[in-house]
């Protein structure tokens, strides 16, 4: 009944959240900022504060904020439903719905019992094997959400073919299990390759504004170990943080290998989604040199599967949780980028800088560097926050002393890696997300402790190695 | 089976879809258009034709048209995906997740069996009580779109307590005809009042620029006598077009009756639908007046309901085909909103004009009306077509000697009745034809004799009503 769901402690949470909005919305406005500007931040940060207690889910929480933005004149409706056009948004949606094909063409059953039949004694070589393959697909892949679209079906297909479902309290975890190690290697290869994801090249014209002159070679070099030693201890740790029920499978590799006998050679739509994804992929692959827009390429691929009838109109009016996604995600996207181009982002950042003045310049890099990293609860998108931040960030800690090269680089890789601080801190991760093998506070308890991780090893492991080579 | 949809007849139509396509697109450039302006009308007269001749459903071919407007360079990806955050998009697909609360509580079928136990003898009388029932709301509500979204729940009730769905052939065509009936209703009465649809004010600033001064008042005198014959005569004439199935259902009153006492009370969910619908149809009607926003008025709604647990987040994720409606609607709302912006639109219109030019005025008159109503065939917007083609065909009637009064008011009813001849001529159609009671053959041939027998009533009865009140 839903009468249950209103107990004694969520009415204290409700109180809190009210506490906390109103709280907000009538302290007056801080000096530098609009009252829009700072009355979105109290919806926005309410919407996030409800959703991190539980007391709404996310597309709820999401609702009353767009609502209240505009119905308060906070902003437009056309700048809060601005984001629904948005092209990254756009591709997660597409990309969900392509990459259902691929499990029901059987052709990700197939590529998961490949990989079962060589990694598959146990759950840990599976999750190596997804870094692995993700390591060695990044840097062809300048948008790490098309990448995921390409894990994401081969993932859920190896947690299906364990027996996995996300409605089953007992084999749920082992599928969580993946769905997060995909989330966290699509953070950490995109901190390793330059040209993994679009907001490396953003951050380091931002960087050339300092004088410091990035190419693919220097960034490898400045990023290798400690992405290295990331994406080799990653998978245990989480193993340890989440264990995943099943562990180790001895007789699992020889079992696929009598399935995928069974399953004889590749269907007719098993070769046609083979092909679409090909074709999608060598796409993006040459979107950045041709100038081609990915979101248009999903679609193609989309349409194609539809037209070949890999893909019905049924499997399409079944993807309600998708829509679920895109009007949450939409709608945060929009509020994170207005608070941005309002300026409230920069406003923080500057306050940050003048807290810094006259400290030794080691404890400002550690400052900053953490700051900017847990900053990123706030934001929705990376580039968002590279944009809003990097350029102020590396700015404050020049001026404290801070060596030009390590400030940028580790802000450079931290804008890849904080993406899992949040289920919505990179649009990588909605995907992944959405498939409800994870809850939401395991989503925030796990990609709190993956960033942390995260930024022990850039702080202990990588600040010697940039300072060496930087 | 996929390759058993790709019979000879449906190969001829792929031919002539090519055909089409490249012809269009090869055609060299009409002087006064641009190239890209050009190719978009090949691109989405392809689209709509391919919908028309039923060779692709209308999502996939929306999806392989944006697809194809973007990697073409035609339009730039912002302005081909920039549909998806209009608000008369984004009000369409939130009614659609509201309407399910009046369903899922039971307060539908509580307000269906009280029309059935005083209307309820026979369909007809079923059919009139919705004409009745929008006739007398239209006035407040200046968004057609939002009146739908009250309309269609009652419907579906409606539907589903006469025993019919959209999946069973037997029963099919008594939810059909009944949603055919809220459509065609919707599209007449915005024609009846000034108030009921937000293009009528448009289209009356647009007159005024003639020289026609137009209020409440004079706009109710010139429309009364043709809208009222249509609204009496259109539930019979679909009634013969498209016999429901079920006719007379003379023990039903009494049934109802019983039925509702079997109901009992209201429950809490029940009222909780009908308050929260309260709000939002007081909060729609005060929208122009208080500057207030439509869409964030339904957000709001949907959340309340999402709050007091009325809707699920289950119940969301089964809103698959809503999705699937979002999509292509963005896409070719889109679109047709690119066509008219770059000039495509008013360009067709001036041809017209120069073609007309030399005629006498009741044949200029009649030319222009069909002309003006058969152009909606390619526009997906109503208030698109009165912004691009109105000005430019009052101007062309006004200099070719018809009286200004009879050819504004003519264009302008014309611009609400129009509405239905495709299922995409009017947002507020989606909700209905997205139900999945009326096949899209089925929706273009009521659709275009709904929309003559509108045209030869303000012909024949509507011009000589205006000329002498006008």
């Amino acid at each position: 009944m839903s009468t249950a769901a209103f107990g004694t402690g969520r009415i204290l949470k409700l109180v809190a959240l009210l506490v906390l909005f109103f709280g907000l919305w009538f302290t007056p406005v801080p000096e530098g900022l609009t009252r829009e500007s700072w009355h979105l931040f109290a919806i926005f940060a309410s919407a996030i504060f409800s959703v991190v207690l539980n007391i709404f889910p996310l597309f709820t929480s999401s609702l009353v904020a767009v609502a209240l933005v505009v119905l308060t004149a906070t902003l437009t409706p056309a700048k809060a439903y601005s984001a629904f056009a948005n092209n990254i948004v756009l591709l997660v949606v597409t990309a969900f719905l392509v990459s259902q094909s691929v499990v029901k063409s059987g052709l990700g059953k197939r590529i998961s019992l490949l990989v079962v039949s060589v990694f598959g004694k146990s759950t840990l070589g599976l999750a190596y094997s997804i870094f692995i393959t993700d390591t060695l697909i990044a840097p062809g892949f300048p948008s790490n959400t098309a990448r995921g679209g390409v894990l994401f079906p081969i993932i859920l297909a190896l947690a299906n073919n364990g027996g996995s479902t996300p409605d089953d309290d007992k084999t749920r975890r082992f599928g969580g299990y993946l769905m997060f190690c995909g989330m966290a290697s699509l953070a950490i290869t995109s901190a390793l390759w330059f040209t993994a994801t679009s907001g490396n090249p953003v951050g380091a014209s931002l960087a050339a504004e300092q004088g410091l002159k990035i190419d693919f070679g220097s960034w490898l070099l400045a990023s290798s170990v400690p992405c290295l030693v990331v994406i080799a201890l990653l998978p245990v740790l989480l193993y340890r943080l989440y264990p995943p029920g099943i562990t180790a499978t001895p007789e699992a590799p020889a079992r696929a290998r009598e399935e995928l006998r069974m399953m004889g050679p590749m269907s007719g739509h098993e070769w046609i989604t083979a092909i679409t994804f090909i074709i999608m992929i060598t796409g993006w692959v040459l979107a950045a040199p041709y100038n081609l827009n990915g979101t248009a390429i999903a679609i193609a691929g989309l349409a194609t599967l539809m037209i070949s009838g890999v893909l019905t109109l049924d499997d399409m009016s079944q993807q309600g949780g998708t829509l679920v996604t895109f009007i949450w995600l939409a709608i945060l996207f929009g509020m994170s980028g207005q608070l941005n181009e309002m300026g409230f982002m920069g406003y923080v950042g500057e306050r940050l800088a003048v807290g810094l003045e006259g400290l030794a310049w080691p404890v400002a890099y550690v400052a900053l560097l953490t700051a900017y990293v847990f900053l990123h609860f706030g934001f929705v998108s990376q580039n968002a926050q590279v944009l809003a931040l990097l350029g102020v960030f590396l700015d404050v800690g020049v001026k404290s002393g801070v060596p030009v090269a390590l400030m940028a680089y580790a802000l450079l890789f931290a804008s890849s890696y904080f993406s899992v601080i949040t289920p919505q801190g990179g649009s990588q991760n909605i995907i992944f997300v959405a498939s409800g093998y994870l809850k939401q506070g395991e989503l925030y308890r796990l990609g709190m402790l993956t960033t942390i991780f995260c930024l022990l090893v850039f702080l202990v492991i990588g600040t010697p190695w940039i300072l060496w080579v930087g």
